[in-house]
């Protein structure tokens, strides 16, 4: 038996019920501007093995929550978990994440197999199990996984792009395998995220990072649809609670109405579109997150809380609000400014919830 | 005397007068995807020599329009030829543009004049004239500057950038400067964009490229207000004609009825948002320029096209709509391609403006 979760505030505001305050957590809050994580990530030698270790990839996931008073926190994992456990070889360099054998023949995307999660990903589960415990009901975790698309993307293209030409063409050239693709991805990523939840992951994301690449006809086509698919898959409560699910298309802010009817409990906002915007356009149908430019944690301390001020006054009374960022932490940013984020959101919100 | 022009489609559809079919030019259409512009280029010996050099911009700007029946010729030129003007030293690298002196204190913000175009820009200026003079009637002249913010970016920055760090910086922590450092670039692109259309520029655009690096809030206060003062202060006809405007923001496609609000005739559109979609937000406020991916155009053939279909039927009947891409041609295009697509859009337009 688990102990009782002691801060719902997250899961309450992603299935828009009353909550206190505004409840907070940053994407990218467990990174290198935290000197103890460059600590671990020194000991674990590279990337990948701070993240295929259990024991220091939950070290690095609860060093922010206590630190800050923060309402969550995420799994410390890396979006390229699912093809690596294909069998692309994901590495890491100074340019980013890139893989030894990218898809490039349909044949190399005819021979992909959904990855038991329990096997190739076992890793993560046993981060997420590891979390859990150490956690002890304080507030929940938050499971996720890269979107079928963005997973694609990074397949094709072997390694981040300017133009996105590969795997565009992949689509324009060659349709139905580019359609096989992205449905392997969608019952991948579907398995990989029952069983983080299974594991213990209290809510889940999606991060459609390469989402805005796309035409809006591209969108619908190559991102929509196969994450409705992933959604529908979704085992949605555990635990005896809902598990809900947030929706993230960096990029994506011209078509919120289309993610709001996506199924998921929340979409998470990139920082082009203000919450009263966002709100505007898409009614209460869906709990809102973010969305301040990171840009502003490297601001003037009072110029940050007057943005998170208006921002919260964006988004104004009721719940159905997670404040967030609208990508993630920056490494030149000053640990203090997130305890001062953290604090100022706290404080600020409470009348919103009255 | 000019000759009297010929083929205005451009000119009709930006003021949304009835056309026979939609006009198309392509953003870029001079450019490195054309064998005899790499000739030129090379002769030249440096891009910023060729841009300087009147008779090489001159080749270059008519290079597409004798090779494609496009309807309408762009300036071959640089958004950065005002920062250079201002005594910032444009440079060109591998990497692209960047400046020798970028502005990195108040105090350099605060020496800033605005340049006299016809003496620091003189060679765009001569560029003008002589285009329109081998021209001779045949299809209109598009001019163009980069946007204040645009301007203001890489002033600041140096040179593209990842994350905009040292803009979004001065913004927050020096809000006066910030604020001096957009009106002095307001005043500089009017006097510019006024100065080609005194030398013979028929229409003219304004490329917000970083616009879309911005919050909602910040994208009214840095981008869309001193655009709004530019445009307030433009020549709005020449030669017995208006003079349409044209506003393009990348990324910008969350913001459109703001930008419809701008006081432009036009607006183009990156492919982020459809031309169905578009029109539904905006309707007949401003004409529409857009928005294929460039990518279609190293697509298979019948793909592009039906690409190119579909967009038109996005669009719909009626003038206003001026095809183009949603961002430049890339140098790895055919221009068999460019051929195939000029010809289509005029070929399968036509019974939408019957």
């Amino acid at each position: 038996m688990r102990p009782p979760l002691r801060n719902d505030r997250l899961l309450r505001a992603l299935l828009r019920e009353p909550v206190d305050m505004t409840p907070v957590w940053l994407m990218r809050q467990a990174g290198r501007y935290l000197p103890e994580y460059r600590a671990v990530r020194e000991r674990a030698g590279s990337f990948l093995a701070l993240c295929t270790t259990p024991e220091l990839a939950c070290e690095v996931t609860l060093q922010p929550v206590r630190r800050f008073p923060l309402d969550a926190a995420i799994l410390f994992s890396d979006i390229l978990t699912i093809p690596d456990a294909m069998g692309l070889g994901l590495e890491f360099d100074d340019q980013g994440p890139h893989f030894r054998e990218p898809l490039r023949s349909v044949e190399s995307i005819r021979r992909l197999a959904v990855p038991d999660p329990e096997q190739a990903l076992r890793y993560v589960l046993d981060t997420v199990r590891l979390v859990r415990r150490e956690l002890d009901g304080r507030i929940p975790l938050i499971g996720f996984s890269g979107s079928p698309w963005t997973l694609a993307t990074y397949m094709v293209e072997g390694s981040g792009s300017r133009d996105y030409r590969l795997i565009k063409g992949l689509c324009f050239a060659e349709p139905l395998a580019a359609r096989h693709l992205l449905d392997i991805l969608a019952q991948s990523v579907t398995a990989y995220l029952n069983a983080q939840i299974a594991a213990g992951a209290q809510a889940v994301m999606l991060f459609d990072t390469w989402g805005g690449i796309l035409t809006e006809r591209g969108y619908h086509e190559y991102s929509l649809d196969p994450m409705r698919s992933v959604l529908a898959g979704l085992t949605r409560s555990a635990e005896g609670r809902k598990v809900p699910v947030i929706v993230f298309t960096k990029g994506g802010s011209a078509w919120l109405e289309a993610q709001a009817d996506l199924g998921s409990d929340a979409i998470s906002l990139d920082w082009t579109v203000s919450l009263a915007t966002a709100r505007a356009r898409i009614g209460d149908r869906v709990a809102l997150q973010g969305n301040l430019d990171p840009a502003f944690l490297t601001a003037p301390t009072d110029r940050m809380c007057t943005e998170i001020k208006a921002l919260l006054a964006d988004y104004g009374t009721g719940s159905g609000h997670v404040f967030n960022l609208g990508h993630g932490v920056t490494p030149d940013v000053d640990p203090e400014q997130v305890a001062i984020l953290v604090d100022t959101v706290h404080h600020l919100s409470a009348p919103y919830h009255r």
